[in-house]
This record gives C-alpha cells, sequence and structure tokens, in this order.
C-alpha cells in the first residue's frame, strides 16, 4: 500500500487549498440578496467552524467523482464547500456540551470554547443551512434538476436517515452498547452517509445515469466504512498532538467500536480487504479512476 | 377590525388540520429511500416538537397566497410543511438552555425537559434538514426550476442573514441594547424572515411572475412586522396560560422592544397602520385576496 505517493498528496493539498479559498469568499461578512445583514459575531463563529480545516477529504473526493464522469470542475468545487459547510456543522454541534463535550478540534479551541454554546448552536444551524442555499444559488452553474437531486441526496445523507440519526444511534449507544450489527448501522449513518454522498454527487454533478451513479456511490459506502475503521484504529494507535484532538476516548466512555470487538490485526486486514474492493469498484473506468483508487488507499492508511 | 369572522376561523382551522395530518405521516418512522434507518426516540423528539402545535399560520399563509396566483395546492401543503419542520426546528433550538432556556412551549414540556438537551440539538438539526428534504423530494409535484427557488429563498430566510442571524442578534442585545433601528433589523430577521418567505413561496408555487413575487413577498414583510409587534404587546398584556409559555420575559431580562419604547398604545395604532398597508397591497387581486386580507387583521388582533 503506497502511502507517499507525491503526485497524490500535492492533489490532494492543492484541492484542501482551493477549497480554503472559496468557503474563505462563501464566509464572509458581504450580504447576499435577500438578506438584510449577517452579524459579524456569528460569521465568525461559522469560519472559526469550518476555515483552517484539515485534508477536506469530502470535498476532494466530491470533485475527483465529478471529473472522472466529466462533471463541471467549477460547480464541483462549489457543491463541494456546500458539503464541507455540513460536515463542520455537525463537527460543532458534536463538540458542544450537551454532545461529546470537546474542548478541541484541528488543534484549536472548539466553537463553543472560543465563542460560547448559544453561538455554537447557531453557527451549526447556519452552516448547514447555507449548504443548501450554496447549492441552489444561481452562482452553482448546474442544471435545475441536478440541484433539486443534489438538495434530496444531501437531505437524506444528514438527516434523521443519516448523518443525525447515526449521532442519535451513537448517544443510545453510551447507555446501551449495540452489538456488530448495530456498530455498522451505526457508522454507516453518521460518518459513512457523508462520504457515499460525495462520491454520489460527482455523478449527479456529470449527469450520468444509474449505473455509474451507483457504483460511485456503492465505491462511496466502501471507503467510508475504511474510513471510519482507520479512524477507530487511530483513536487507539495514535496521540492528540498527531490527531489535533483527543485520542483514547472510544475506550475511556466503553463505547463499542468494530476494533475493540475484534482486535487491530483484524482491523488491518479489514482495511486492507475494503480497499481492495473500492479498487476493484473503479476497475471499469480504467486509469482514469488512478486517483480515487488512491484516495481509497490514503483513507486506508492515514496517520491523522 | 373583525377579530371573528366564522368563515375565515374556520378555514383556518381546516388548514391547520390538514398540516398536522400531513406533518404526522412525513414524521413517522417509515424510513424512505436512500435511508438505513431512522432511530424512534430521534423521530419521537421531532415529533414533539413539532405535532399539536398552534395555528399553523406559516403554512396557511403559504397555502393561501399559492391559491391566491393559481398554484397547485398539494404542493403548497407540502412545502408549508417543510416550513413548518424548519420553524419548530428555530423553536427547539431557542428554548434550548444555552438559548432562552425555557421550560414550556405551547402548554408542554420544551423537547429539552421532555428528551434531554443533546436529543433536542439532533432533533432539531435533523427537522432543519427534512426541510429541504421535503421540498425537493419526488412527492412535490412542482418543477425543478421552482424546487431550486424555494430552497434557495428558504435557506435565505432561515440562514445568517435571516432567521438564525436575528437570533444572533437577540442574544446579543441582551448585553447591549438595540437602538430602534437594531430592533426592527433584529426582528425583520428573527421572525420577519419566515412569514415574509410563506407569503413569497406562494408566489414561486403558482410560477407568478416577479411583479405579483415582489408584492406577495411586501405584503408578508408587513404582516412580519404586525406579527412581532402583536407578540411584543401579548407579552405585555397576556398571562403564561392564555398562552401557553412564560410572558413577561422580555421586560424581566430588560429586553427591548418597539412596544417597551413607544409605549401599547403607539403599538395599537402601528398595528392598525400596517394593516391598512397588508390589506391596501392586495387591493389590484380584488375579492380573490379576501382571505389573506383576512389573515392580515387576525395576525395583529389574535389573543394568542
Amino acid at each position: 500500500m503506497n502511502t507517499t505517493d507525491p503526485a497524490f498528496e500535492s492533489r490532494l493539498k492543492d484541492s484542501a487549498v482551493a477549497t480554503e479559498a472559496l468557503l474563505v469568499s462563501l464566509l464572509s461578512d458581504q450580504t447576499l440578496p435577500d438578506e438584510v445583514t449577517r452579524p459579524a459575531h456569528l460569521m465568525a463563529a461559522m469560519r472559526h467552524g469550518s476555515l483552517n480545516g484539515g485534508k477536506r477529504l469530502r470535498p476532494f473526493l466530491l470533485r475527483e467523482s465529478a471529473l472522472l464522469l466529466g462533471g463541471n470542475e467549477q460547480a464541483a468545487m462549489r457543491i463541494g464547500a456546500a458539503l464541507e459547510c455540513l460536515h463542520c456543522y455537525s463537527l460543532i454541534h458534536d463538540d458542544l456540551p450537551a454532545m461529546d463535550d470537546d474542548d478541541l478540534r484541528r488543534g484549536q479551541p472548539t466553537v463553543h470554547r472560543a465563542f460560547d454554546e448559544a453561538t455554537a448552536i447557531l453557527a451549526g444551524d447556519s452552516l448547514l443551512t447555507y449548504a443548501f442555499d450554496i447549492i441552489a444559488a444561481p452562482e452553482t452553474a448546474l442544471p435545475d434538476r441536478a440541484k433539486t437531486e443534489l438538495v434530496l441526496a444531501l437531505a437524506r445523507a444528514a438527516g434523521s436517515g443519516g448523518m443525525v440519526g447515526g449521532q442519535a444511534l451513537d448517544l443510545a449507544a453510551e447507555k446501551s452498547a449495540p452489538d456488530e450489527a448495530g456498530i455498522t448501522t451505526l457508522q454507516a449513518m453518521k460518518t459513512g452517509a457523508l462520504i457515499r454522498f460525495a462520491c454520489e454527487a460527482g455523478a449527479i454533478i456529470a449527469g450520468a445515469d444509474q449505473e455509474h451513479r451507483q457504483r460511485l456511490r456503492k465505491f462511496g459506502q466502501v471507503i467510508g466504512l475504511a474510513f471510519q475503521l482507520a479512524d477507530d484504529l487511530l483513536d487507539i494507535t495514535s496521540d492528540a498532538e498527531t490527531m489535533g484532538k483527543a485520542t483514547g476516548k472510544d475506550a475511556a466512555r466503553g463505547k463499542g467500536t468494530l476494533v475493540a470487538m475484534h482486535g487491530t490485526g483484524w482491523a488491518e486486514e479489514k482495511l486492507d480487504a475494503l480497499t481492495a474492493e473500492a479498487v476493484d469498484l473503479l476497475a471499469p473506468y480504467g486509469e482514469k479512476a488512478f486517483i480515487l483508487q488512491q484516495t481509497a488507499r490514503f483513507i486506508a492508511s492515514r496517520q491523522n
């Protein structure tokens, strides 16, 4: 497994820089048509919770999936920014005292620590809402049909039957430990749904037919599983300095993960198998799929 | 000012019953395509925060605005339900301990009292997300163009430059009292934006041209001002039993309202003027506008 492909790393980096620049512009204090004013304090909290943020893996997956199928790059960047706003809202709310009660995120104080709890709730609400604004905005050059499909797919991935539902199952799991099937469902929803959306959205942006859409969706599902498994492994094997957030928390809470259940050896084998499955899924696209296949390898082997 | 028009009251009641029935079906535990499962506990909290809920004024305004311009009634009902999900999310989050810290809403325990704080945060997040799901869903029989416009208008009305922005200004106002212009901006965003959306959405659903859309939008803006003024008056003159929630809270917090600034006499005159303005705005539609004009009168004179 190649974990240091310089061409891949540099493409991932470039994409993160471009996503960051787009988010900076989207999250400026400048008001849009139909808006009265954007309160500066709220916008600052939204920026704190979403800028300088990591690898931007989801926008990268979204853009590469769109490019694979011939989709418009600018539109893919904007949908990627929308997805990142939604992802960041979920982190802000997850970090709240009533939820995971985290003080540190990406090496920085969480939004409710840097501002206050009420502002963090509103900044999250606002980033979630803004994701749909960005998709529907005239600046996103896509047919209305594609926009409608993206809104629906994102809402399903993020709502009570997706990410938020997974978070609700996660809270319940602290009281009553789920079995293996329960953990798998929880993780497919909490972490998997947005990663799956990222890949499927590329197909929607490209206007690809159902066959391509289903294949990208399946690819997203498989790498989503790998992502969560790698995350659970890192929670055991890494330290807070490398991760930029608290580690060892799952074990401290007695929270069941598949790694805790089956051991790190099993998890590493499972990761290899998922990576192979993801790579195979994209074989029909030949060399064009190389970047996405490298992304699958990267996800399984990442160190933070 | 006629406050007891039985035909109007019965039409408002019928609409609330129909909206309730639609919300019951939309908020069932049944999963949708693309969903894994909907956690029962989360769905129960979403229902607690959105069913048995008051007059359903926003869906009523939306449906009547659509009908005025020849829009499809079924589609208008679904967009009304989406708007109500979004309105109810805002109430759930506003009631949280970190925000207004309310124990009572519509005579019932608030969601974080009936469940817990984490569940209330997630139930709100989920209702907000679901609003966009409902708009984009295939069951909502509207052209993709109209759906895109509705998503954009709702996201603008609800986001950092609309309702949530108004809530952020409201929190700031507890620390530093705004002047009259500041209060007006705050209220136009916090309460006004969704009421304005309700009226404008009717025009979008009907596929009406910009002239109609702007007129309905302006009507929504004017009755939104009246709604907030009536609310501030009621906070002074009514009691908790009639309102189903705590009253006198604005004064207790030293929160500035236009009523506190100018007195109840001024507020009643201003309400009459706003009602007359709203009624005049719809004069071009003749008798067809009677229901919406009655709604403007109802808003100004409501007792709870």
